[in-house]
């Protein structure tokens, strides 16, 4: 495979679709993660293992875990909320899991109904299950601080919490942590500031990825700070799934295809057809035909001769 | 007044009202003016000097100048494409009067049905004009580069083009020359170097704003890109109105509200009251109820416990 220099992890068929009422059939999801791998995303995340009574949208994440895992080059990544998580990650063959570790306290309890110390607990007792399996059976273990840049209980939140969580994680095992803004309140300097801060806390090879959100409109304005701070791995969704980004708890996630003009644009490398990427919306209105999506460059198309990095002056 | 980091200067009376079927009451544009002003909006385009066959929706900008100018601390700007409408916008009044050059020559005969000389032309017999009067109501004058970073008719556009243009306005007589994306086509990378050749070519005093649209999603994006480079004046349009950014023609303009607040939770001054700016929108949508607006940060609110520059480390 060709090298990239900006890692594009979709996480639409997890946060996208965990954040809408509708169930997506597997069928569609398969066709979906499919053409996205087909059109050169690298990494998705897929599902995420919690119990299907509380997200049903996710029963299914076992069976696309394994299918995924069929398709060449790409990395699958699922969330896990617990060892029980891990477990099922484990079993159905993910390449790479995530935990949520909310630095909100409130949020913690709330969403996950667990304080920190309950979180890192579930964290040592995931690493050590991992550190019992062969090594090349062991998937990659992050830790994602969610609420870094504020919540939507708490108001602000202290950015010597977010790094001494990043420094509990890492010390509890995580390969690594990352940096989520999931309530959409970052803005493009507090960014650069925590990441730079992370970074000095737990080192720079420790922190590479974020998860940014579009709640307010700063999402590809956060992305380029991000960039500049030497961030390589950025979460987006096809479409923005995720829902309407202000209704109660939806996500106004990062929209893919906006995200992958943006990098090819600037002649940054993400192994991405975009012409093929702009096609893969299609299966998702097609399976989500209520849903809203969002995005301007699948409305406006490719500039007239349009060709990567132009205008860099390569 | 306070002092600023940042001049918004807010162009929907001009390039949103002029890319809308709608003509907007005299009386409603009057209260949006106002409204933005006693907001904290520092400077205005309130309209264009073309005449009312071409664009009706215009044809009241000698009114609106007038009226904007009685509003205390507003900078009032107009579009002009010839001498003739330098001549109207002086007789009314403007602090501000700006023409644009097409670097795409097809886009420009196209448009305004001249070449670049004949453009240039009307720069030199404008500031001939311009020279004729006292100090005290010299209006100053602005040359802005459209299509600098690539036209639907011509595709890329030669950057040794725009630096040989930028260099003719000031040297026919300009205050200084902008770049605008009237074809939402530029990304940061591009606009750094844009905006790096361009001072080189005709010095840092003289580009010190920038005219970019959200066609694709990068409007953000790319502010925070020319921030970077030391711009400090920014068009945007309220609620990004200009239409669908898809539709042929249309603008997709960079959205007020979610600039604003990108650039106060920066911690960079605007001289903005947040909450005032919002309610704002409510007279443009009264006014044209079928136009499409866009932005998150209106219907996402200010975040919990917001305050300005939070999470920069002050």
């Amino acid at each position: 495979m060709s090298e990239i220099d900006i890692l594009i992890s979709e996480v639409g068929p997890r946060d996208g679709l965990q954040s809408i009422e509708a169930i997506m059939p597997t069928e569609a999801k398969k066709a979906w993660v499919a053409a996205e791998a087909a059109a050169g995303i690298r990494e998705i995340e897929v599902g995420s293992f919690v119990p299907p009574k509380l997200l049903p949208q996710m029963a299914d994440t076992a069976e696309i875990v394994a299918y995924a895992r069929t398709l060449p080059g790409l990395t699958v990544a699922a969330l896990v909320p617990n060892l029980k998580g891990a477990e099922n990650a484990i079993k159905a063959g993910a390449h790479k899991i995530s935990l949520p570790l909310s630095v909100s306290e409130t949020h913690s309890k709330a969403n996950l109904r667990k304080s920190h110390e309950q979180v890192l607990d579930e964290v040592r007792a995931i690493v050590e299950l991992l550190n019992s399996l062969p090594a090349n059976q062991r998937p990659g273990f992050e830790g994602s601080l969610s609420t870094a840049f504020g919540c939507t209980l708490e108001g602000p939140v202290p950015e010597t919490k977010v790094t001494e969580l990043a420094r509990k994680l890492i010390e509890a095992g995580c390969d690594e942590v990352g940096l989520s803004d999931t309530t959409g309140m970052a803005n493009p300097r507090q960014l650069r500031r925590l990441i730079r801060l992370v970074r000095s806390e737990v080192g720079d090879d420790k922190l590479t990825g974020v998860h940014l959100h579009n709640t307010r409109g700063l999402g590809l304005a956060n992305i380029l700070a991000a960039l500049d701070e030497g961030i390589t791995t950025v979460d987006s969704s096809l479409g923005g799934l995720g829902g309407c980004p202000y209704a109660p708890g939806a996500s106004g996630n990062i929209v893919t295809e906006d995200l992958a003009f943006m990098l090819d644009s600037m002649g940054l490398r993400t192994g991405i057809d975009l012409g093929k990427l702009l096609e893969v919306r299609a299966i998702v209105t097609d399976a989500l035909p209520d849903e809203a999506m969002y995005g301007f460059t699948p409305d406006a198309g490719l500039p007239k001769g349009y060709v990567s990095g132009w205008g860099i002056g390569k």
